[in-house]
């Protein structure tokens, strides 16, 4: 079965909202084993709107169409998408009455025109929407399914969640499908395919799809079956093989994140971590700290952005900095050490650097991991990105030293 | 003119990931006076994205592709669109140039699949990336143009600022574009809408329109005119109305943020700034060393995620913890107090509460600045959000009440 997403809002076409239906629709229907291959935006148009439906029956299996089901003159969908599949519309008595009773409860002026929405295609299943005026509806003809739903994202997600589902699950005879995503540090997205290209290629069920993040690869394994242990053992495999091509570039699986993978680790371990940060100016502290349950490991950091809190909240020595600089490998190194023992934890690590825009060189890293025997490492890093980049590459590389180091 | 944009990416199906790409283009290309009649969501799969570029060659002007320019397998965007239009892809030598120089400095294994990113339509005009790896391009073939720009969305808002908008406006002849943004903390989306609605529906040029951003709203003014003082002088009116209407909750025009407001004021008066942070752990030191130039004015931050690091390294008092509690005024108090003379700096601003998860109650926080003369000013926060949210909104919060105190 593949599925075609139609949202009507003239709003989405002006760039004054994103389409997150789309995005929660998209999610549910793939964990159902439906397959998405469009989305079309439209406005609130008719004979643009009547367009867009010809050509998604034309290729699709089921069409879920968003918003521009409310009483106004530019709320067509229902009109026009019946038209498209030969329906009438025609009044539901039950809607009626709860049109009129709603209008009666509210001390709105009823206005004729708000019985459109006991107006639906003929045959159809209505949708109910307890938390909005507009239900929707579902219907079949011609082999196609259509689920017309609500364009505010918590009435299309709540319809969607409780009344739609249920109707897929029917249509689609459903079965299980389980994903598990394989996080990968220290090689491109590239390089990642060229070794496993034709692998991929060759699986259909389960799949292998990479997704290159910032500084980072996925590598997710999708499988579907009739029960979850199945796709599980299914699974198994494919995961075996990705891990034996790739070894230790791989940090983990279904961890989320770097800061993540430390965070699951040192809280098995029992141990904490501290950050001095100059160049990363707090997003380690910040990424970390976005994890909840954080608090269990993460004692504090120093945000030193001059040489003085170097000096006074790190204990950096004066001769250092004025010897090798802020920017060198012995500051630090100073940083790490300083950052441990004022803060009592078992790992601290530091950053210093130029990620410019002003300042030379800029791009200029010195990162340090100092662990529980006392015992510090340091990195020199060259990175000809911007602002931005060069702090979370920062933070990356940290973060996959501490994970290292906990091992 | 009117203009048709085509997101290719299967994550996009999946739902892992909102269009926000469209949402950005549409916003910019209904400024030029572009008219999207609608967007397209399509797959990693050559037939298919084939069968939307033919759709949309038969309806639209102007065709504006995100994603699918990278190296790999699945990025098919410029072949597929170039067929599309019965062009070759040539290989461009500068382009070959700078993706071999990227490689030989980065550290990276070079792959000969990687050399596709200098692969492009015969003829079209190269749109630079520099802060990623795939640039972009546009051409024009039989009447029709097309744009192609990269997937991630700050690489693809970049691109369409620097590189695509002055394409697009000599393909509209078109003359001077200018905006201004007008930055409101302490007033709602719908408040401020039902004081401005009746004028920003009478205005055609320039235009008013609102935007809402995570606890502030911005409002647009974009004037059209034959030149740019003209367009300015067209604004000044429609400027003036907005700050009289609307008062104090205004903090400022074009600043940006209220960090960076808050980074330009204390810049002009050569004042420095400093924080305390528990419940935003790091966020407010990440958001105001985000911008560049923020070294000038910050001197430092600490991260105290433990009551012993609040003692030890802000100077908060055993008693005061015993008796108080970390999250109570007299802490946040303290914590700015600490933070001030510990780091040297002429304003500190302090957090301290719990975002959850866990712990009660959630929401609950307390947040301080410490002015020059000694002066220490404390509020209370009690939000009903999430983590995130939460850590964001006390990051406005004391932004604007640094702001507030530096004028």
């Amino acid at each position: 079965m593949n599925a075609e997403l139609i949202a009507v809002g003239t709003e989405l076409l002006l760039g004054g909202t994103v389409n997150l239906d789309a995005q929660i629709i998209s999610e549910k229907l793939s964990e159902l084993g439906i397959n998405v291959y469009y989305h079309t935006v439209v406005g609130d148009n008719d004979a643009r709107v009547r367009a867009a439906v010809e050509i998604a029956k034309s290729r699709a299996d089921i069409i879920v169409t968003t918003g521009g089901l409310g009483p106004t003159y530019d709320d067509m969908t229902k009109q026009t998408v019946a038209a498209a599949f030969g329906k009438k519309l025609v009044r539901f008595p039950e809607e009626e009455a709860r049109v009129r009773s709603w209008f009666s409860g509210s001390g709105f002026k009823f206005t004729e025109n708000n019985l459109s929405q006991a107006d639906f295609p003929e045959g159809c299943t209505i949708l109910a929407n307890p938390i909005g005026t507009a239900p929707g509806c579902a219907f079949e003809s011609g082999g196609k399914h259509v689920v017309m739903l609500p364009g505010p994202p918590r009435e299309c997600s709540r319809m969607l969640y409780n009344e739609a589902v249920p109707y897929l699950k029917q249509v689609c005879g459903f079965s299980e499908i389980v994903s598990h995503n394989i996080h990968i540090y220290g090689m491109g997205e590239s390089a990642v395919e060229a070794q496993l290209r034709d692998y991929m290629l060759k699986l259909t069920n389960p799949t292998l799809a990479p997704y290159a993040k910032l500084g980072e690869v996925q590598l997710r394994v999708t499988a579907k079956a009739a029960t979850k242990p199945e796709a599980e053992a299914m699974m198994t495999p494919v995961i075996e093989r990705v891990k034996s091509t790739l070894g230790s570039v791989i940090y983990g699986v279904d961890v989320g994140s770097l800061e993540n993978a430390a965070l699951i680790r040192l809280k098995e371990r029992n141990l904490t971590f501290a950050a001095a940060e100059s160049v990363t100016g707090g997003l380690i502290a910040k990424r970390f700290t976005d994890l909840p349950g954080s608090s269990a490991v993460f004692r504090g950091g120093v945000v030193a952005y001059t040489d003085d809190v170097k000096r006074s909240l790190l204990g950096v020595s004066p001769s250092t900095l004025e010897t090798y600089g802020a920017v060198s490998e012995q500051t630090a190194r100073e940083m790490a050490q300083g950052a441990r023992a004022r803060l009592n934890a078992d790992f601290a690590v530091a950053s210093t650097g130029n990620a410019g825009p002003d300042g030379d060189p800029v791009g200029l890293v010195f990162v340090a991991l100092a662990a529980p025997d006392g015992e510090v490492t340091v990195r020199e890093l060259k990175m000809g990105w911007d602002r931005e980049r060069i702090r979370e590459a920062t933070a990356h590389v940290l973060f996959h030293m501490l994970l290292q180091a906990v091992k």
